[in-house]
């Protein structure tokens, strides 16, 4: 399988440059002072569509062929990867098709159609979706773009950590959450290959510890029933993302769901930034594991600040 | 009656610059695509303790005799004015006294405390508030620094509209909440110190019109039962900060609490930043008035971003 390389990443910098935002890495010294270490968050939920899909999406989206961009995108996905792919879709002027649950809350549906993609409802189950997905790029010939199973997506997500590591080249440990896979994936490759000392870490909700669990076999294990608040991070791995994680990621940990809500909370009141729960995740590993993370230098990607602010957990 | 001059905000400026945040000057273009309008937020949420009032209690703390300071300073709040001062002190080995209702929340007592003020509870009531300071003062002498009511403290409430004008010189309009009247004060000396052609308005909630009507009417009316989410804009102004407003401010605009809430959430929801009601007030009232912002360059003075997220209104 041909693995994404740092200079990949590079690439794919240099690529949605243009496109995206360059995020603001922030520290607060109230939480350094609480955790006994030095925390560089890099805020992706700074960055458009609030949240780092829209590197990677732009990155595929630029890679497209001429006849590809004249036939448009689709994907199927309720998340920020569907209003990454619309929007990073819509600046190029191609056309996105996003297949949705009709379950999908509205406020989802809004911002895909804000952006101008066309939505297809089917039932909310992976069948329907893979079944809806394939009805309409035989109609149209539309190039899938999977959120995380795709290696110019991966390229894309690991730029957040290229800029972070440009910025605080000092950093002992980088740490991502990991979801399906894509954006430690791209993290981990991006930390190898600027320094191979520096530690990349993924972040995981003990409910949702597939890819822990994976990672500690040796052997890909979906994810069965996950349910955690971190909405963002109940997908398996893919066999690419498992594998790139195999080769370049240091260790996984995972934290219960009370560190994850009382780690947006901090945040929230402490930085007055929004982060969302799947974000959470890497401040709550440093919570549940002081003696690993004390006095370290710690670059924390923090994925995207999208929350459904009428559903909170506090 | 001796009003501050706009070189008064310039020396506050030079004297509290080494402990006080700069904070950033951000833009969203989303909400400026929405408002028809280029907005450019000085975002004092990330100040020290979340809030502009670490400004003015920096200066006026620096401002202290060295008898004064060996003695203590006092306040009765139970705000962000009261963490301010708290930290102030602290900062400078000057001890603080706060006198709070017994009623006050557990956060706010935990945050004063934090920042090793000593505090005073009383019963919930204006009288026995000063009542309480009066005791505390004439036992250890301790200076009464009061939120707004105070020359030193609004010369330091001017500095952030300094910094704001210091960075987007070109604005059309600065527009600041108006409780107390503390941050208008400054904010409207500053901006016409340094621009007479830019417009001072202040922002205020229709349920605590007294500055408005005040305003208005060319005579101080004091606020009567004001009920508003925006809690940090409860006072009435005083004989100081009215005459400032009368001569500096050039209009006030009211926004409806429904205004107010949509405001405070459209901030969060696209700009990702945490602000507090009493700050959305500003957005508010350019909801309101579209006509009177529309395509201007407006500057707009978020004043804090300290929200208790156990009691949000949506």
């Amino acid at each position: 399988m041909d693995l994404p390389s740092f200079s990949d990443i590079q690439e794919a910098h240099k690529r949605i440059k243009p496109f995206i935002h360059r995020t603001p890495v922030l520290s607060s010294r109230q939480l350094n002072r609480l955790f006994d270490c030095q925390m560089f968050f890099k805020c992706e939920n700074f960055q458009k569509v609030g949240a780092f899909k829209f590197r990677g999406a732009t990155n595929a989206i630029q890679l497209l062929t001429a006849d590809q961009k004249k036939r448009g995108v689709i994907t199927h996905s309720s998340g920020n990867h569907a209003a990454a792919l619309s929007l990073a879709a819509a600046i190029s002027g191609i056309k996105a098709y996003i297949v949705m649950p009709e379950t999908a809350p509205v406020v989802k549906k809004n911002a895909v159609e804000g952006y101008g993609a066309k939505i297809t409802f089917c039932k909310p189950t992976l069948e329907a979706r893979e079944e809806t997905c394939r009805i309409i790029m035989e109609r149209n010939g539309s190039t899938l773009i999977h959120p995380y199973d795709n290696f110019n997506i991966i390229c894309g997500q690991g730029t957040a950590a290229l800029e972070l590591l440009d910025e605080k080249p000092d950093i002992d440990i980088v740490i991502a959450p990991i979801g399906g896979g894509g954006l430690m994936s791209g993290t981990s490759t991006c930390v190898k290959g600027i320094n191979n000392k520096i530690k990349a870490i993924g972040a995981e909700p003990l409910n949702a510890d597939d890819a822990f669990r994976s990672f500690k076999s040796g052997k890909l294990i979906p994810s069965v029933n996950p349910l955690t608040i971190a909405d963002g991070l109940l997908t398996s791995l893919s066999q690419l993302t498992f594998s790139v994680i195999m080769k370049n990621t240091d260790d996984i940990f995972t934290a219960k769901e009370e560190s994850i809500i009382d780690s947006m909370l901090l945040v929230w009141e402490r930085m007055k930034i929004i982060i969302e729960p799947s974000s959470a995740i890497v401040l709550a590993v440093i919570k549940e594991n002081p003696g690993y993370f004390r006095e370290k230098k710690i670059g924390l990607i923090i994925s995207g600040g999208n929350v459904d602010f009428r559903k909170l957990p506090f």
